[in-house]
Formats: C-alpha cells, structure tokens, sequence
C-alpha cells in the first residue's frame, strides 16, 4: 500500500457517523449540495490568490469509499450504531456528482473548489476527508506557487521532508511543489510515487566524516562526478568556495563537470556574491551557487533584491508548513437541500445559499480582469465558467491529467494574473463579485 | 497496512541516499554517533517546555529497516547508484544503539532526546525520518500538553482531523492530545488504531436538514438518547439553549439525560454564563456547556480568565497545526565518529560535540531544580539521569509501554514542574547547564 492511499471511510469525524445514524433512523436522506470553499479574512490574509488542489486524490477516494469488515467490526464495538445502520454503511457506495475547479486552478476566497451533489448521508460522510485532503493540497500548491513567484526563474528544489507535519504532508509538499514549478525534490518516496525528479547536495554531517573538507569533496566526486554539489559552509564559506574552486579544476582537467556550490549558514547576499566574483575570475562562471536555510518566499524576495548571486534554492521547513499561514479556513457548508437553497446564519459564519458555479472575466489582452460567483445555472456573457462536471453516479468524467500538464496549466494562468496580486508582499485584490441570481437566491434561503 | 505503518527507508532526503554511496564506495564506515534535539531560538521561544515523543513509533520502524525489492528497483533507475551499494543496502538492518529519554518526557532546547549510535552510513540513512518523526510527536504532544494545562481541569477533546497537515498529522495529533492528557478524540482511525475513546457532537448540517431546530435535536436524541450534545448556535445560541432546556424535560420525564449543548460561534464568555444561568435556574445544573471555535491555549485561558461558563472545549485547527509555532527547530548532528568528539562550526549553528546525558535536579519538595547537560558517561550527585539504552544490535531493549502509562507519567512530571515554567504566557525559564567535562571535551573537539 502507498503511504498516499485513501484508508477509506474512517478518515472522519466521529459525528459525521452518529449524524449519519440519525439522518437512518428518521429515513432522512434527500439529495443535498455541499460547497467546498475558503472563508476569507481579509484583514489577516496575506496571500493574493490561491491554486485549487487535491482533487485528483479525491476523486480516487470516492471511487474506492467503501467500508470494509475490520473497520465496521470497529464501529460495532463503541455500541454506538445499531445492526440495520451497519449494514446500510457496509453496502454504502458513492453515487453522487462532482462538481469541481480542475487541479491547478488559481481562485479566491468564497469561490466553490468543489461541490457534492448526493444522497445527504453519503454527502455528509465525506466532509473531513474533503476537507483535509482539498485543503493541505490548495495550502502547499499555493505556498509553494509564491515561493516560484518570488524566485523569478531560478531554480528551485523541495528540502522540506524533515520537517513536514508527517509523512503525508511530506508527500503533499513534493507533489505540490512540483505542480508550482519547482524543478525537483529531496523526498524520494514522493519521486517513487509521483514521477518527480530527485536531486540532493550533501549535509555537514558527510564532510566532518573525513579527515577534512578537501577529502570530503573528492570523496563525493569521484563517486558522482557528474552530479556533485559542494557544501562549503562547514568551516568557513569562502575557504570551502576556494578548496571547491581547486576541485573544479582537477575534475576539468579530467574532463568533468562539477556543478556547483551550497551555501547552507550565514549572510547570504554577501557570500553568494564574493564567491559568484571568486568563481568567475578563475574562469568558472557555469558553476553555480546554490542555497538553502530558512528560504520561503519572503526570504527569496529579500535576498534577491538585495542582490544575492544565487542560482538556487533549497526550500524547507517554511515551505512544507506553510509557517507563515499553516492552514487554510476551508469550510464544507450544506448550500442545498431537495431542491431548497440552505443558507448558515451563526454569527460571523454566514454563508450562500445555492448550487454555484464561478464565471471568470479576461480582459482580452490575455489578463484575468474579475469572477462572478454565481448560480450553477447562470449564464453570464464572455465569462469562463470554472467549475465542471468531473465525476457523474460515483463514477469520474475523465482520467487523471499528467502532474505536467497541470504543471503547465497552473504556469499558463499565472501569466495572466495581474501582477499585483501576485504580489508577495501586501498583494493587490482581485474582484470577486456576485451575480444577481446568487444575490436574489439569498432573500428566497432558509 | 495501517495508515501509521512505517513505509521504509525511502521516506528520506536523496542526500542521505548518496552519501551513503560515497561513504560506501570509499570503505568509510566507522561507529557513529549523532545526537537529535531542538535548536533553541531564545527570542522566538514562546513555550516554556518541550514533550518528548515519538520514539515508541521510531523503535518499531527501527525494526522494520530494510529496502524491500520494489524501494531497490527504483533507486536503481535513477541512474545515480552502483550495483554493489544496492546489493549492501538490500541486506542491511538496522545493528545500532539506542539512547532515549522515554515517550512522554517533559525536557528542554539543546537537551538530546535521543542518540543513535551505529555505523555512519546505517545512522546517516535514518536522519530524515528520525527528524519527522520525533519532530511532529513533541511538536504536538507539548502544544496538547498546553492546551490542558489551559484547560486548568476542564475536559478536552481532540477536534483536529479536518484541518491538519494530512492524515499523518491527523493520527499524531489524536494520539498527542490522549497522551497529553485530553480525554477522546473525533478522529475515528484514531480510535481505531490507537484504542483512544472516541466523541463528537453534531454540525450545523445537521440542524439545517430539518424543518427546525426542535425535530433536529429531537432526531438526534431518539437515536443517541445516552450521548446527546446539541450544537445550538444555527440560528441563535439563547434561543437554541431554550429548546435544549425543553428537549432535557422531556427526556428527564422519560428518565433519559440530555448532556449538554455545543457553542460554536460568537462571544462564548456572555453566552456561556448566559446558558449557565438558564439552565441552572431550570434545575439543569448537571448540563454542560461545550465550546468549539478556534480554541488553543491562548484562547482557553483568555475564556476562562475572563469567566466563562465552559465545562469541555473541543480543541481543532490551531492545536493540529500548532499555529503559533508549527515546527520545532529539530536537528541531528553527528556528534562522534570513531570515538573521536565532534563539533560543528557553521555560522550561527555551532553543536555540541560528544554522547551525552541528561541529568535532572529534584529540590527534594517534589518539584524539578534544574538540568545538567553532560557526557553521556559523567555521574552527577543526586541526580536522575534522563537518557536510557533502548535499542541494543537493532532490537529493542522493553516493550512499548501503554498509552495509559505514558500519560500518567507525563501528568505526573507536569505536577513537579514549576509554575512559571507551565505559563501559557510568556514562561519563566528552566535552568539547564552544561556539566564541566562535558564543557572540556568541547575545547578537545574537531
């Protein structure tokens, strides 16, 4: 079993189960929509826009939601449920449809990521699991998205495994990672499950093992001379740039590559810059200057414009938690109920009423100009509807796209958004309106 | 496979992959010792202790080491590996040493929580997973262990599933919480996996899919008429609480017990005494008030201090995803090779050379003085040394004790640690000092 595998239907909460129950027991199960969507704030939300993920794995789940023996033999011995409750959940398979944004999809607070539209006790059943898989895959594609934004072309790998909240969000961080446009990452599990490109330097720990740094590095080159990355910074960065300098010329001479440097302590402008001027006076100007520390996007952002000649970075621990936002305020609401709109009052936490879809506005000079959430049925003039039908009786519409082609679908719309709101730092809004059904809609809810 | 079980050594950084390579293509591969603890960033520190946890899963994974044929299959078609290091790694096992402080161990920055020693490319191979592991197992089980030391008594129970990074974390933060000392958990693998009691309520969902609040309440009650909680703010919280006192008459006269109510949104302190009040002066004294809605530590004590009228708090998202700090600055750094001492220098991440002990001052009035951070063969005075031998030649040295007996003896310490050192606020410090030899063999190190 892959360590990214739906463990099927007891990934929940326990009450979506005893509500469940109920809904049973009172024969209470009409057709209901649920949206999926991101509750702003505007007064703490720092990112400008977010890339809707994690809906591929959700699709596989539905298609595998099943409970199995050992885990209904579980839910019997809490003396909870009754015998024609279990045998009702042992037979229970998900026959509803999927409404979804594709993987990859740049959208805003408020906007539906995805609507279910089911018999309510199997709509119900699936909140936690949506929630929690949508929502750590939209938090790193996103957080990952802005550290590409922020690197401005350089390259960019995933260091974050280490210190990911576990493994499934180790795995999350690759696969999203890559999806923004990083070029690789250290986690081999997730280039095994994924197809991603690996790549590594060395750690501290690697150059203490010989009797000095130069011995280190040959050591390391001679068993990868084609793929080798020095790390200079285990006694003094500039002395290791100079010993990595005398290596690069010994491996020239034998007509090999070294590829570069890592810098992993310190002032990073201020040493990617003496040594970019060492390497280049000596006649190497391919070999480039990689670093790692405590990168996110604000920290590429600033070392960047103050000038550091770095090529790469290695993106961690800020990345893989997204520290600076760990979670996202991804909410699972019943907006529809045998054909009535539902709509939430509790203070602070109202929600729209109503099946919706969102329409987005180009400005014909290849730029996003303005979203309309709307009904699902509206139909507004020049505008793209977002959503689609991706999964119709339990069963998907279409496979799976390649991680490439959402890796490029992603990198298309990010063209087009304004720059503004690609911001890093204090982005500009994008309009989100609302249509007028959706508002007339509103007066008729509950 | 249990969504908990260890997936082998590919849950790892490429790196350690390589320089094993080149460790074993150069014959180098002398006993090693690397020591794992928190870094201590004293300005940004806001926690006054630290649990240490995980290591009941490490020693299990520990056993279990070994590259299964379809993990070997893949590193081969990376292109980046010789036969003869695949065909070693297909045979190796973990033969190492263990030293640990026990699961549950309340400790300190800079104090290891566990050292491995084996040889360097068995010890290098594990730092990957070793750092995740441990990292998340403390990181959660201390944010836990504050959120009850909030709680100040209160009943707790674990709301996170929905929103942590992944169901990894989701699993780790149900079992930190129990060990903590909360008393179940909504995620419902947990319980499974982990024997935690299990508990929820109902969502406004619930409320909403009938024609009112009372049939909502009154369906929920007929099927769950021993475990009933009713989420009462969907519309308004006083007005819901009426409803509820109405549903517990009828129950009392068919001699059922409501428990109590659920808040959810709102100012909980006005409406928590509001409800206290009602129900008290209805001769429902016995039912509780519950609180949900992005509670932590932080959010409990302000409540509390301020007078609210809350029994149980469901804790979700900010405890998950320990928002405040969501990572702890874990490393592993080699600490000893061949028998030699030694040290890193790096700019700003000079370590400690050598294996090493804790050693724990009691004042003799059942609280704790102070910590001596020392060599792992040193002898302090009355002292209790913290570190013990786990793991001889790859095989555990006891069994996994009971999460039953880990709590108790994390509750246990928590009483003989002092006041100022628990503040949720701005924490007093804790002494730890580094022992004489352990500060001489630092002036001998490499």
């Amino acid at each position: 079993m892959s360590p990214t595998a739906y463990p099927g239907p007891l990934f929940t909460d326990l009450y979506e189960l005893t509500m469940a129950a109920a809904f049973h027991a009172e024969g209470r199960n009409p057709e209901a929509t649920f949206s999926l969507f991101v509750r702003p704030h505007r007064e703490t939300d720092a990112w400008g826009y977010l890339v809707a993920a994690g809906l591929e794995e959700v699709l596989d789940a539905l298609e595998h939601f099943r409970f199995d023996a050992d885990g209904l033999a579980y839910l019997k011995s809490l003396d909870l449920f009754g015998a024609d409750f279990l045998d009702m959940l042992a037979g229970l398979r998900f026959s509803g449809m999927v409404h979804a944004m594709p993987e990859g999809t740049v959208c805003f607070p408020d906007e539906p990521l995805l609507e279910i539209t089911a018999p309510l006790i199997e709509a119900q059943l699936l909140e936690t699991y949506l929630i929690n898989t949508i929502g750590l895959a939209t938090l790193l594609t996103t957080k990952a998205s802005r550290c590409v934004q922020a690197a401005a072309g350089r390259s960019l790998v995933d260091f974050a495994l280490r210190r990911t909240q576990g493994l499934s969000a180790g795995m999350a961080t690759a696969k999203a990672a890559y999806l923004a446009g990083f070029d690789a990452t250290s986690n081999v599990l997730a280039g095994k499950a994924y197809g991603i490109p690996v790549a590594g330097t060395m750690a501290h720990s690697f150059v203490q093992a010989f009797s000095d740094e130069t011995a280190a590095f040959q050591a390391y080159a001679r068993c990868f001379p084609e793929r080798t990355i020095l790390l200079i910074d285990t006694y003094d960065s500039i002395a290791g740039a100079r010993l990595a300098l005398d290596l690069a010329r010994q491996m020239r001479a034998a007509g090999q590559q070294l590829i570069g440097v890592r810098l992993d302590s310190g002032d990073m402008c201020a040493q990617s810059r003496a040594i970019r001027t060492i390497f280049d006076a000596a006649g190497f100007p391919h070999l480039q200057i990689f670093a790692s520390s405590g990168f996110d996007e604000y920290k590429i952002a600033a070392v960047l414009a103050a000038g550091a000649a770095i090529d790469a970075f290695g993106v961690g621990t800020k990345m893989g938690v997204s520290s600076d936002r760990p979670f996202l305020d991804l909410v699972y609401k019943l907006v529809s109920l045998d054909g009535r709109p539902i709509r939430k009052l509790s203070s602070g936490k109202v929600t729209l009423a109503g099946a919706k879809q969102v329409f987005r506005r180009h400005d014909g000079q290849g730029h996003f100009a303005a979203d309309f959430l709307a009904c699902r049925d509206d139909a507004i003039a020049r505008c793209e509807p977002l959503l689609g039908l991706v999964m119709t009786k339990g069963r998907r519409c279409d496979a799976s796209p390649e991680l490439s082609t959402i890796r490029t679908f992603l990198a298309n719309q990010l063209q087009a958004l304004p720059a503004e709101v690609k911001a890093i730092q204090a982005p500009g809004p994008f309009a989100v309106r609302i249509s007028k059904r959706l508002a007339a809609l509103q007066r008729m809810a509950v």
